[in-house]
C-alpha cells in the first residue's frame, strides 16, 4: 500500500494555532490539488485529534471528481480512516456518515461496547496493536480491504507516528504565506520527535501556487 | 533599520530537535548564502537561548567576504547582537569575543552588576523596556549606532517576538529535506503564538538549493 501524506502549514510549520482551530492556510488552487489527491486515493486518513478539532467529512467537493470515480467503477468518495488509539471518536462524527465507507483503527484494548457502537455508526473497525494502534498491521488489513493508496491528512501526531514507523511513501506540504507561531501550536510532525536518524526526504517537486508553495518529497 | 530574519528548518518547521542540539539542516550552498547575508548586514542578532544552546560566534567564514567588507571601510565582521531579557548570557560566550563588536539588549530590570560584567566582557549594553527587552526601542538605539541592516538568525522565541512587534521586513527560510518532529522541539516561531490576525507574508522568491528550498518573503 502506498501512503501519501498531505498537509498545509504556515511558514513556521504549524497546522493551526495553539487553540487548534482551523486556520485558512491554503488557497483555492490548493484546495483543488488536495481534492484531486483525495479522488486519486482509495482512502483518506486522519488521526482522532483532527476529528475532534475539525470534524471533517473528508469527502470530495468537486462533482466532476466524484463522477470520474463512479465512471471507473469506484465509490463516489474514497473511504475515510480514523486512527484512534484512545477511543475518542464521537459516534456522530462526520467521518462516520453514510456518504462513504469508514474504517476505525483501534488497539486490542478498545472496549467491546465502544467497538459495537462504532460498528452501529457504520464503521468497519480494525483492531491492531496491544494498547496503541499498530499502524503497519492496520495498514495491511486496509490493503486487504482494497486500499492501494492511502492519503493521510494529519494531524501532527499521526504524521509523526507514520514517519516513526517508516510508513510514508510521499509527503506534500503546502506552505502558506503566514506566521502562526506558538510553542504549543500543532506542527506537521509532533509526537516525541526524533533526536537522531532524522527521516531523510528526497525533494521531488517545488511548485508555486499563488502566494503558497507546494513541496513534494519522496522517502525512497 | 531593515530587519532580515533568516533560519533553516526541517520540513516540519523545526530549528532543532527537542534536545535543542544543533542539527545539520542546511547544505554547503546554503551556508554560502547565509555567510553572504551576514556580510551584507551591519549586525547579526540571536536570542540568548541560541547563545546558550549553540554558543555561535556569528562571524564570517569566508575570507573574501571579510576582505570585501574591509575594502568598503567596514569592520571585517558585522556586529553581534544578543537579546537577553533574563540576563542569561555567559561572560565567556563566543558572541562576546573580540573578533567583532557586540551589543547586548537588556531591560531596565537588568542588575547593574550584570551590566558591568557584560561591559567588562566587551559588550555595549542597550537598556530598553521595563522587565522585558523593548525590541522596537532597542532597535532605534542600534540604528543610532549605525546599524542599517540587522540580520536575525533565531531562535524561535526572538523571531516570534519580532513578528509580534511588527519589526520584520524580510524572512528567508531554508527548508531542509528532513523531518525532525516533536511537540517540544523549537520551531521557526514559538512564543505564545498568534490566534488571529496572523502576520501575512508576500512570497518574493522560491529557490531550490540542492535538496533544500529557500523561501523568501517580505512583510510589506
Amino acid at each position: 500500500m502506498r501512503v501519501v501524506v498531505n498537509a498545509a502549514t504556515s511558514v513556521d510549520g504549524k497546522l493551526s494555532s495553539r487553540e487548534r482551530e482551523q486556520v485558512d492556510i491554503s488557497n483555492r488552487a490548493d484546495f483543488e490539488r488536495v481534492d484531486r489527491l483525495r479522488a486519486d486515493s482509495d482512502a483518506v486518513m486522519v488521526g482522532v485529534g483532527t476529528v475532534l478539532a475539525d470534524d471533517p467529512s473528508l469527502t470530495l467537493d468537486d462533482e466532476d471528481l466524484i463522477d470520474e470515480r463512479t465512471e471507473r467503477g469506484e465509490p463516489g468518495h474514497p473511504a475515510r480512516v480514523v486512527a484512534d488509539s484512545r477511543i475518542r471518536t464521537p459516534p456522530d462524527a462526520a467521518v462516520l456518515d453514510d456518504r462513504a465507507e469508514s474504517y476505525l483503527l483501534v488497539s486490542e484494548a478498545a472496549p467491546t461496547d465502544f467497538v459495537a457502537q462504532m460498528e452501529e455508526s457504520g464503521a468497519t473497525v480494525i483492531r491492531a496493536g496491544e494498547s496503541r494502534v499498530d499502524l503497519a498491521a492496520a495498514f495491511e488489513e486496509l490493503a486487504d480491504h482494497g486500499v492501494d493508496q492511502l492519503m493521510v491528512e494529519g494531524g501532527g501526531e499521526i504524521i509523526y507516528s507514520l514517519f516513526e514507523a517508516d510508513l510514508v511513501d510521499r509527503l506534500s506540504v503546502f506552505v502558506g504565506p503566514m506566521v502562526i507561531g506558538g510553542r504549543e501550536a500543532p506542527t506537521l510532525a509532533d509526537g516525541d520527535g526524533f533526536t537522531d536518524e532524522f527521516p531523510a526526504l528526497t525533494l521531488e517537486n517545488v511548485e508555486r501556487i499563488g502566494e503558497g508553495v507546494v513541496l513534494t518529497y519522496t522517502t525512497e
